[in-house]
């Protein structure tokens, strides 16, 4: 298990903090190695804020040069939500070149070992880290992100995904030993005994399909799980993200070649617009791992036609959060307000559908009927994006003309509590901007009575849009519920109540059905927020994701374990 | 977490057995708590020799009445292969009645945790260990294998999978821990203080098909890591082989029942006569994982078809030996003759093709040429098998005429080295009885030639066929290996050679194409005999099977974790 000298270095820089993660995923306590502030960066190598910045400006209109085998051609034409042509070319890479250069490296890095392979991949993340500013812009002008979102969600907690991918894969890969000595008791005669040998060995090459809203946070823990299982990776971005993830994948080749490892394990497959690679892509034989982020119709294609591959899938869901009574009612409204506004509710795990019964809620001020309720949390929304500054800095930018067009559509659906308002961005004019609209509509007007609210409760619109569905009672929430997640999945459920019965109830449809619950949520964190290393995001259960970010079942099955047994020498 | 008391009682039994298990599949060391001699049985409530011979006999012409719910008809009709018919009939299940009971129990074993489900698995293994004796004739009669085998095979040795399997799933469940406090520090101000809490919750209701030939040591891993894991298990034995896994179910209701749990988490799916319900069941919107052995074709169908399941594969693959030299000509000979004969060869994991250089081998016994290698393998199997008791004792009896038309078939596809001999069975004369038969082919005669060689030999002839392939070298027969496993998938692959340089090469073969290696064998341990705990079964990286017994792939996605998370108490 020879690893190059500089990998044996780098296990002893990174081995420490190696150990604290795998000890977080134990405990699920708090714990980051990646500052979340923007001040924290600057000294010891890192990138400050204008040096980040000049490094973003400083790749506009340049061609990203990977040094890629089999690159035919150059292709770009990414334009940020904000308005910005980024003018940034990437290698086109001839598929039939690139893939078998891919596996070239693959037997060095298999035997470098697990632990090696865990510091590569620590070491990567920290170059990255220590790039965190310049991620940051490569990420808002790729998502719409507002650049702290940018920062925060783009860099270190993403990072942390990948560090925590990284963990997680180090752990699986260590369960069984490099070797054993087998000894078999044989009464009065000899005992019968063998030497094992036991080593992971890889799949083959990983596939990384990029989405346009988390590139690096949802790209994160397949990349870094897959290498650090000992794969080939090879990352197809959104055509509308590549950025991101043309950096990392630099990154990742360079440290690679710096510690004498193949630089094609990584690689990047950037395509021409409308090329469309990726079904190509998934269904080569080469490709024995998907990690997939998107539309649930692509997600089910995956899994039925990639039938090569393990594919993790995470797709669309609708999030519910159940409202049937709170003790800090301000704080609910607050919080949900929040939720609904950040990003632009851009968010696989926004909230969309907000059950509130038709009789109204027990709350810390009194009762508060249906309508009270969908009027103060429009008022709380309304009053928490009425500084246009403050508003720009929480919803960033409409990611593409589908949000918005879905946005537009939604305000026939019923009555408007809350109507969107375009926002102007004083920096970047050409950014489209816009507040979440909530729109009433009822839980008992179902379809066979010609109403249309079921149907629109029951589909995932994705974008600033949320539904104050009025319920008959808690109950029948419970039960809407359990029928949006089992038909149309989640990614998060919330729920409000001082009734242990009521939460009890909640807590077993999430556990029946297999959703992550926030309950009660009223300070600071969100129903859409989750922390590596403590909470898991999705849950693998449901139709909105066939994985976790991150267990044991998302690492295990990207690696077998290969055996040598031998008569042992007398 | 509350489980019944008496489930607690079960966990202060079981508990020092399981972490013994825990550090076995850490260290890989030899361990087993279930004895393979036979008189080891027969004190301390467990049933000796003849009393074992008796349960059986009055099991015969018998109802198994299980007291299943939605029992519509009883079925049977099993024949041993040894003659007997066993006139044992069987619930025959109203599957829209059965398959919803299952899910009533659900809850509680969920609520019971990883532990208290671990204790009641264990139990029941105890009180199918105390009737090994039992499970001994009730194997041998349905798979035709020999008394001592059975015996083994089919008792300690498949309950040692089964206790792995649990082993393994209470590992996997217990790396999240039941609950944590989250606290994060927010520089100033409140820390942000989160309490979660965290539950394995299962997938649904688990189908195990089982096999003819391996009733209890192919079906236990399946059974076992589903039923640990929190998940209903319905079992759908061959409907050759029912007993086995019939008594099994009957335990388990048993110690499920007595546990204050639901016996109806386990279940028999017996069937009638070419009734075929495997299909049916296989997709039922109920069954969320099923675990396989048997067929390619129907495990392909069930891969591509069950697409609501996890679905865990043990398939057909082409097993090879490479002999390239050896310092024990005489063990090697010997060792060889072994696994060739072993329970007629009907063994996934038995050697079919023996690839030996035309221009010979290298031995301590001199230079020995490719006829000389087969004319004394061909003696030393004939030899191990010329005395008619042992011949029997080994050999077992053949599963279905399937087989025996495949190994009269054989003797065509080329020069005949050993003959297959009809051998009586004093005891059950109706037992067919056949010595291997090893048939030369030759590796340089290409289909496009004419020749039939490659069909043959890159076919999977299950049962005693084996082919002596002459190849040009060593390095050619790499490459046939490397072929045959990527192709046609192997469940072990054997090499005898005293050169460190085809050893590393043979040794890269296995870890490219994902095969497990057995190297040099020639004492008591046999290229088809694997031991729980240390050796895995499979690799789940070739195409014979999807999956391995048993690592944390074939345990991690039996369950989801939900986590509940909410404000923490100040």
């Amino acid at each position: 298990m020879a690893a190059e000298p500089s990998a044996h270095a780098l296990i002893a820089k990174h081995r420490p903090t190696l150990d604290q993660a795998l000890e977080a995923i134990r405990t699920r306590a708090y714990w980051s190695p990646h500052p979340e502030h923007p001040k924290a960066y600057g000294e010891n190598g890192s990138l400050g804020m204008a040096e980040g910045r000049a490094a973003f400006d400083a790749l506009l209109g340049t061609r990203l040069d990977l040094g890629q085998p089999g690159t035919d051609d150059w292709v770009g034409g990414e334009v940020s939500p904000y308005g910005i042509e980024l003018g940034v070319t990437y290698p086109h890479a001839d598929l039939d070149t690139l893939l078998p250069a891919m596996k070239a490296g693959r037997r060095a890095w298999r035997d470098a070992g697990a632990e090696a392979r865990a510091a590569v991949c620590m070491e990567i993340l920290k170059r990255i880290s220590d790039r965190t500013h310049e991620f940051a812009h490569a990420v808002m002008h790729t998502s719409g992100q507002a650049f702290m979102m940018a920062f925060q969600a783009g860099g270190p907690h993403a990072q942390d995904r990948g560090l925590e991918a990284v963990a997680y894969a180090y752990a699986e890969q260590v369960r069984t030993p490099d070797d054993a000595e087998w000894t078999k008791p044989q009464g009065k005669r000899d005992p019968l005994a063998l030497t094992k040998k036991f080593k992971p060995v890889p799949r083959g090459t990983a596939l990384v399909i990029g989405c346009n809203t988390f590139p690096t946070w949802n790209g994160y823990p397949g990349l870094f799980a897959s290498l650090a299982t000992g794969n080939a990776v090879l990352v197809k971005p959104h055509p509308r993200a590549v950025l991101p993830l043309a950096l990392t994948v630099q990154v990742a080749r360079e440290v690679l070649a710096e510690t004498g490892f193949d630089p094609n394990l990584v690689a990047l497959a950037a395509e021409r617009p409308g090329e469309g690679i990726a079904k190509d892509l998934a269904t080569r034989p080469e490709i024995r791992i998907i990690d997939y982020t998107g539309s649930t119709s692509f997600g089910d294609w995956l899994e039925a036609n990639a039938r090569q591959a393990e594919v993790y899938t995470e797709k669309a869901g609708v999030n519910t959060v159940l409202i049937d009574s709170t003790a800090d009612y301000k704080g609910m409204l607050s919080n949900l307000a929040f939720s609904l506004s950040l990003y632009s509710g851009q968010m696989c795990t926004t909230p969309q559908n907000l059950l509130i019964p038709r009789d109204g809620i027990t709350t810390d001020q009194g009762a508060k009927s249906y309508d009270e309720v969908v009027a103060d949390l429009a008022r709380s929304v309304g009053g928490l994006l009425g500084d246009d500054a403050r508003a720009n800095a929480l919803l960033g930018a409409i990611v593409n003309p589908d949000v918005k067009s879905r946005l537009e559509a939604a305000a026939s659906l019923g009555e408007v509590a809350l109507p969107s308002r375009e926002i102007t961005n004083p920096e970047f004019p050409d950014a489209v901007v816009r507040t979440p609209v909530i729109v009433k509509l009822d839980g008992a007007r179902k379809y066979w009575e010609g109403a249309e609210d079921e149907a629109a409760y029951l589909s995932e619109c994705f974008g600033p849009v949320s539904f104050a569905v009025a319920v008959d009672s808690a109950a029948e929430g419970l039960e809407l519920l359990r029928r949006t997640i089992g038909e149309k999945g989640a990614m998060t459920v919330g729920a409000y109540t001082t009734s242990e019965e009521v939460a009890e109830a909640v807590e077993e449809v999430c556990l029946e059905e297999c959703a992550q619950l926030s309950l009660n949520l009223t300070g600071g964190v969100y129903v859409n927020q989750t922390a590596a290393f403590s909470d898991f995001h999705g849950s693998g259960g449901n139709p909105a994701a066939n994985a976790a970010l991150c267990d044991g079942a998302f690492v295990a099955n990207r690696f077998r374990v290969v055996e040598v047994r031998s008569e042992a020498l007398r």
